[in-house]
């Protein structure tokens, strides 16, 4: 059996962990196979947008030459921030799934719930708590980690 | 008399449009010194996060060797969407400097005013209308072309 993408995305996350990263994967998926996969590499990188959602839409489009991806779907383990949202937005993505839900920081659910603006041009169909427990375990747990390090 | 840092920005803007692209252009300016500078390079580099924005914040960064930008200003030549204004956040720049407003796909002083919500960590100084003239004068322009070309 294999992984299913979000399973996948986990993986991504788990990556991003040992990294000493925020624990997010992301996977794009078209016509059933992975084509771009990345977890988070914001600190290791000094990249400010280097979310795992920015990292696989940039390899996804540069792997299509293109900046549409209306036939893929992302899978990612948490809910994308109002920076990654609009750029899904802007990609024409036709699924995104996530895992964990983020009340504090997501632009999806929360904050400014971006694809329900008028100004948004595509709001693509949205599927949440996808593998939530897990998703959230890592984040949780990461997060304690930082916390008793200090 | 050496340009502005906006003068500037417009500068990369219209090497932006001589590329086809989006006539957007922006600089990072720390201690008095513009370190980083691009005009938007969507279409070309098939990216979709490649606006102006992103791409200074991304530069200044890699240079600095850091993701926060608490000593830098961004001057770019439109109203940041709302996946810059979030990245804007995400770096902490101090100051930021736009040319022309957005009504449409704004994310400052239009769209979700993303930092004005109660999810947003930083709230840059924001000054708008800088060279507005000159900034709406390139992107209606290149516009007005792209319809007659059709």
């Amino acid at each position: 059996m294999g992984l299913t993408p979000m399973q996948y995305a986990i993986e991504q996350a788990q990556l991003a962990f040992r990294a000493n990263e925020v624990p997010v994967g992301a996977v794009v998926v078209r016509e059933g196979r992975i084509i771009a996969a990345s977890g988070n590499n914001v600190r290791n990188a000094c990249d400010p947008t280097g979310h795992a959602e920015i990292r696989v839409l940039r390899q996804a489009c540069l792997l299509l030459k293109t900046t549409w991806l209306i036939d893929c779907d992302l899978h990612v383990t948490l809910e994308p921030c109002p920076m990654c949202a609009q750029a899904i937005a802007l990609t024409h993505i036709r699924h995104l799934y996530f895992g964990a839900y983020d009340p504090k920081g997501g632009g999806i659910e929360h904050g400014p719930r971006l694809f329900s603006l008028p100004c948004c041009h595509h709001h693509p169909e949205v599927f949440g708590g996808i593998e939530e427990e897990a998703c959230a375990e890592l984040l949780t747990r990461f997060f304690a980690e930082k916390r008793s390090a200090e």
